[in-house]
């Protein structure tokens, strides 16, 4: 399986900053490799390192990254999210299983070279919606879901409870 | 199908506002039939009415609710999404499709009277996660999509695009 990775565009750290932590916490979560935001933010690349520290795998964050440049040199397919988008049932079948794929994920405004320079513009539903939700939705149906359970080898690790709560740490 | 209400538990209204907007969103860009929040927030309310004004369907919000008698008095299954439940690939096959759902969806802390009011708790994984993107795949998952592209008769209606932006306007 290639990597996926997720480029968050128009990241403001003041007021975007729960929204952007979702997006790398969900892609995580889900099984992508990293994310590239645009604008510079320590406090956010230490938040993701943390849990990445506590619950294992390897999912890197990098900030303050030349988008333009991300996109002219990826190696691999472009996704564009976004509302105004083709059929995500529609698309997924067409996007390439054997290369790396590249999500990105736009803020309010999201300058025409983005669309210019994805593979694919596609939206999950053409309702206002949550990138977040919509990014989770594409991730989980591409790959079928098949990370979300995937041991990552991390200091803790949480096992499914009917009631209540049960976490694994492991002493090192 | 039966319908699916969100309650939305320890939201608040500064800090919560993105999020429990993002859970809205998408909850009604999924099908769901409304929210209710626990904390009374008009400008929450305002921005959810102002988009179903807009885009049609007739999702509802109501905020300052008491959760518990709500739990209590619905009718229909209740199912709490946090990141300690079962697996969610085991448990969806077990909720019935012909009564009402009420999806719980907490913030930091959720007291032991929601584990307990659950005839489910559920995880999307038991990784740390968005709250939003748990949601949406839970509810893309239980309705196999079906709603995400479902004409809302709104007064705006995005036609999906290759690579612009195509809003149809309809004037009433």
């Amino acid at each position: 399986m290639p990597n996926i990775w997720i480029l968050r565009i128009g990241h403001r750290p003041q007021r975007d900053k729960r929204v952007t932590t979702h997006v790398a916490l969900s892609s995580r979560a889900l099984g992508a490799s990293g994310i590239y935001v645009d604008t510079a933010d320590r406090v956010l690349e230490e938040n993701i390192r943390s849990v990445v520290d506590r619950f294992g795998g390897d999912y890197t964050i990098e900030t303050g990254i030349q988008w333009k440049k991300l996109l002219k040199d990826f190696d691999g397919e472009i996704v564009h999210l976004t509302m105004y988008g083709q059929r995500f049932d529609e698309s997924l079948p067409k996007i390439s299983r054997e290369k790396d794929l590249l999500i990105v994920v736009g803020a309010e405004k999201v300058p025409p070279e983005v669309y210019q320079a994805a593979d694919f513009n596609i939206s999950v539903g053409n309702q206002p919606h949550s990138e977040i939700a919509a990014l989770a939705i594409l991730l989980y149906s591409f790959t079928d879901g098949r990370n979300l359970y995937s041991d990552r080898n991390g200091n803790l690790t949480v096992i499914p409870n009917e009631r209540g709560k049960t976490v694994v740490e492991k002493h090192s």
